[in-house]
């Protein structure tokens, strides 16, 4: 099951913009005070670097990852959640579109 | 004033794409049931035509415009706003980027 909505969000207007564009995303305050965003991976491939530990939740289309230390190309489509470790990295490689929520843990 | 932030919002998680990117987007219902949508434009000129209408609400970088039916290429910038008629159209164009909140009218 995807999450379409979430409600009751404090949202942060401008956007984050990385890579060029290449990852658009819009931050918000949830309803118990965490903070989290709603973003979305265009065709590319890309290294993001972590401060705190995040989980990502797919809500359409699809990647694959790879976290730092692995050598394992990983699928993460609609409903599927992955977690990358506090200051760390992941590659990210997505051929159509990559929507997610990505939550601090 | 911008408005940084936008409190008691239903958010959908999933992204608007469009012009292969240069303008996403991620729409939400607002406190009062109205719908909208917090996006960014990245430099391109682009084309856009509206159903119903729509105010423009700059919140960070700025934009030219200029409506359906006038020559005159206009600037909005962080705080400011623009009103685009329904079932009309805009052609708007960016060289660093436009951050905005989309209402309808």
């Amino acid at each position: 099951m995807t999450t379409e909505t979430i409600a009751n969000v404090t949202l942060t207007t401008k956007a984050n913009v990385y890579f060029d564009g290449k990852c658009v995303s819009h931050g918000f305050t949830a309803a118990d005070g965490s903070k989290a965003s709603v973003g979305v991976v265009l065709p590319a491939t890309l290294t993001f670097t972590t401060g705190a530990a995040e989980t990502m939740e797919c809500v359409a289309g699809s990647c694959e990852y790879k976290l730092a230390g692995s050598d394992a190309w990983q699928r993460s489509s609609a409903g599927e959640t992955f977690s990358v470790p506090a200051n760390s990295s992941f590659d990210i490689r997505v051929t159509d579109s990559y929507h997610y929520i990505c939550r601090y843990a």
